[in-house]
This record gives structure tokens, sequence and C-alpha cells, in this order.
């Protein structure tokens, strides 16, 4: 069960890579919620999905690229990075599964920040190869 | 697999529970490396590891709550919150398992945010239920 996981978030990621946001719907069940917790806001079903993705502004093409994926039963983590040309976010995003479609997305954009010089001292730098 | 990964991401948590970052270190591998890709920091080593903890500005006693765990054959995420008793924040830390030690985290910390307008009419309020 964990390959399905697995699978349907490559997918998902894939299909975003076209910028084809109705095409994504199709890979939703029809309850899809997404939620960002950090701003407090919950997208709800295809089309509301579809109109965010298309208005996000962008300087161009977004690309995905998934750094790392772990999957169990019937839900999955990706940490991917997002990119339109200009900008680089990142994003982790919990899946949860439901009769084969993605049901439930939580997703989380940590942004960069500066070291704080109390802990130089026990740490290296170089935490962020792949952003 | 799955279960030893969970088991030991589970027991990871409840030991920094303690607030005994001694003890922590005993559930690491000796090549132990946390990172922390946001502020480009890395810390190697299990006495690193508690001097970083030890020495963190804190009003009381850390307390970890896991509101989500995925884990896969030899990796797993979690989903933390973090508090102190005065601030509360997430981490979302992705282990590696080595040996059956914990031998490699990368970890996130997410911050809250203010929603942008352009956006308002397709989301609903309320993606922030568990912080």
């Amino acid at each position: 069960m964990s390959d399905e996981v697995r699978g349907a978030i490559e997918q998902f990621w894939e299909t975003m890579g076209t910028n084809d946001f109705k095409a994504v719907g199709d890979l939703f069940h029809d309850d899809f919620v997404l939620e960002w917790p950090q701003t407090d806001e919950r997208i709800r079903g295809r089309d509301n999905f579809a109109a965010v993705n298309t208005n996000y502004p962008a300087a161009g093409r977004w690309r995905f690229t998934i750094n790392r994926l772990v999957a169990d039963e019937d839900s999955g983590v990706s940490d991917v990075t997002v990119t339109d040309g200009v900008r680089v976010d990142r994003a982790i995003s919990f899946f949860q599964l439901h009769d084969g479609k993605i049901w439930r997305v939580t997703e989380y954009w940590p942004e960069n920040d500066v070291a704080p010089e109390w802990r130089s001292q026990w740490v290296e730098r170089g935490g962020n190869p792949s952003q």
C-alpha cells in the first residue's frame, strides 16, 4: 500500500509540473481539502485549488523537484522545491489518501532565516544542501 | 521495519520531553547529524546536540506533542508542536535510521504568517487546527 501512496504523490507533483491545475484535480477525492496552517487557510475542492494555483503570482512556469518522500499505508510526506524561475520555495506536504485518491493535504512553507549567534559554537554552517 | 522507525521517533520525542538532552543522545548513531536548512545550520554529534538544546533560551520546561507521524522502511517524518509554556512552535522533522539508531535528522520550523488578500475568494479560514 505504501507504494500506492508513493505513486500518488509522485503523480501529483508530476502533474503539478504541467501547470495544468485542472488536470491535478482529477487525482483528488471529491472531498479534497488542502490546509495551509501557517496562514490559517483551507482550500476546499478541485475548483478552488485550480483557481488559487492559476492566479498565484508567478514570474514563469512553476517547476517542482521532490527532495524527499516518505510513505506508509495511507499517508505520505513530500519535501519539494518549488520555483517559477525567480523565487525558490520549499513545500513540506502531508498527504492522506482515501479510495486511492488524494483526500487531505496539509502543507507547510518554511522560510529561510538568519542563524542566531548564541549557538554558533556548537553548530557548523552548511545545513541547506538542496535549496 | 516501519514500526521500528515509528517507535524510534516516538521514543525520541518522549525522551526530548524529559528535557534530559544527554539521554536523547543515547538514541543516536555515532555519526548523528541534525540539519536546519532554513538557517543553514548543521549540528554534528551528541555533545553539540545536547549543548544547543540545553542552552536554547526557554521560559520553562520544553514539551513536545506529536501531531502526525509517517514512517516507511528506514525513514520517517514527524509534525510536532513544541512549547516552553510561552512560545509555541512547530517542527517538521525528517528522520533517517541506520543500525536501528537515529542517524540523520533534517528539521523545518514553519512560522505563522498573514494570509494574502488576492486569494481570499477561493479560501476559507481555519487551516490551523492544532496550533
